[in-house]
C-alpha cells in the first residue's frame, strides 16, 4: 500500500473508517481502570442517573475512535505522532451495543517552517452510532512526513 | 466526606492528585488495543523513530490523568458528567517507568440557564512527570449538581 506523506493530503479529504461495536463488559472494564464513575460503572447508579443506565465513558469513545482512525487512516500515513487535540465535545452518550464509525475531514496541510522534513496535518472527526446519532466531534493534529525530494527542495 | 456542589467551586481552586507510574506493559497494552502505531507498541521500531523509545499513546496518558482527577477530585463532587474538554497538548512523551501527578485548577463557575439542578464548571489540567516535566495540559468541563436548596431558589 502507497505511503501517504504531507505532499499526499488535502483539504476537504474524507475518510470513513470503523464500524465497532462496543460491550458491556469492555465499557465496565475500561471505565474500572480509568474512569469509575458509577454511571459508567454501577448498573443500578446508571439506572437512577441523567442517563437511564451505563454508558462508556467519553474516553473510552475517543480511545476507540483513534483505534477506527489508526486503522483507517494513520496506518497508512507517515505519522510521527500529534501534539494535541481541540474541542473534543460528547453530543450523545455511547451504550452497550452501540456500533461506532467515523468520519475523518482534512481541514489544513502546513509544512512546518523550522523542520524541513515534516508538516501539520489538522482533521475533523465526528462519530456517529448506528442510529446515525452524533456522539463524538474533535478535531486532531497530526505531524506527518514530507516526501524527502520535497524536504530536500 | 461531604460531597462537593456547585456552590462550593469557586474560581482558582486548586486540587494535587495522582503519584501513579506508567508500566512499559501498560504502555504497550493500552496501544496495543486503542492506538497500535509502531511507536508505542514496538521497541525496535521505536527506538529508531523521532522519539527514540517507546512512548505512551497520548490517549493512555489522559486516561491516567483522567482516573488520577477521578480519585482526588470528581470522586467528592457530584458529577453529572461532561460535555467535553479542549485544548489537550502533550508537550513532551511519557515513558516507561514515568510516575505523573495532576494539578486541577478551577477556572470558571456557572450555573445553567435551562436546568435550575445543575451547573458547568470548567478546570484546567496540567500533568507533570517525576523531573517536573509538563507532559500533558487540557481544559475540561463538568456538569455538576447544584445543592437542592439553591436549585429550587
Amino acid at each position: 500500500m502507497p505511503k501517504i506523506y504531507l505532499e499526499d493530503l488535502a483539504v476537504g479529504d474524507t475518510w470513513e473508517c470503523g464500524g465497532r461495536t462496543v460491550t458491556r463488559e469492555e465499557i465496565v472494564a475500561f471505565a474500572r481502570e480509568f474512569d469509575p464513575q458509577s454511571f459508567h460503572v454501577d448498573e443500578e447508579a446508571a439506572r437512577h442517573s441523567l442517563y437511564g443506565g451505563i454508558i462508556a465513558s467519553g474516553w473510552h469513545t475517543a480511545a476507540i475512535c483513534m483505534r477506527m482512525i489508526v486503522d483507517g487512516l494513520t496506518s497508512q500515513v507517515v505519522s510521527l505522532g500529534s501534539p494535541g487535540v481541540d474541542a473534543i465535545r460528547w453530543p450523545a452518550p455511547v451504550r452497550p451495543g452501540d456500533t461506532l464509525r467515523v468520519r475523518a475531514v482534512c481541514l489544513e496541510v502546513r509544512p512546518s517552517r523550522s523542520k524541513p522534513g515534516r508538516g501539520l496535518a489538522r482533521f475533523r472527526y465526528e462519530v456517529h452510532n448506528q442510529d446515525g446519532a452524533l456522539v463524538m466531534t474533535m478535531e486532531g493534529m497530526a505531524l506527518v512526513a514530507r516526501r524527502p525530494e520535497a524536504a530536500q527542495a
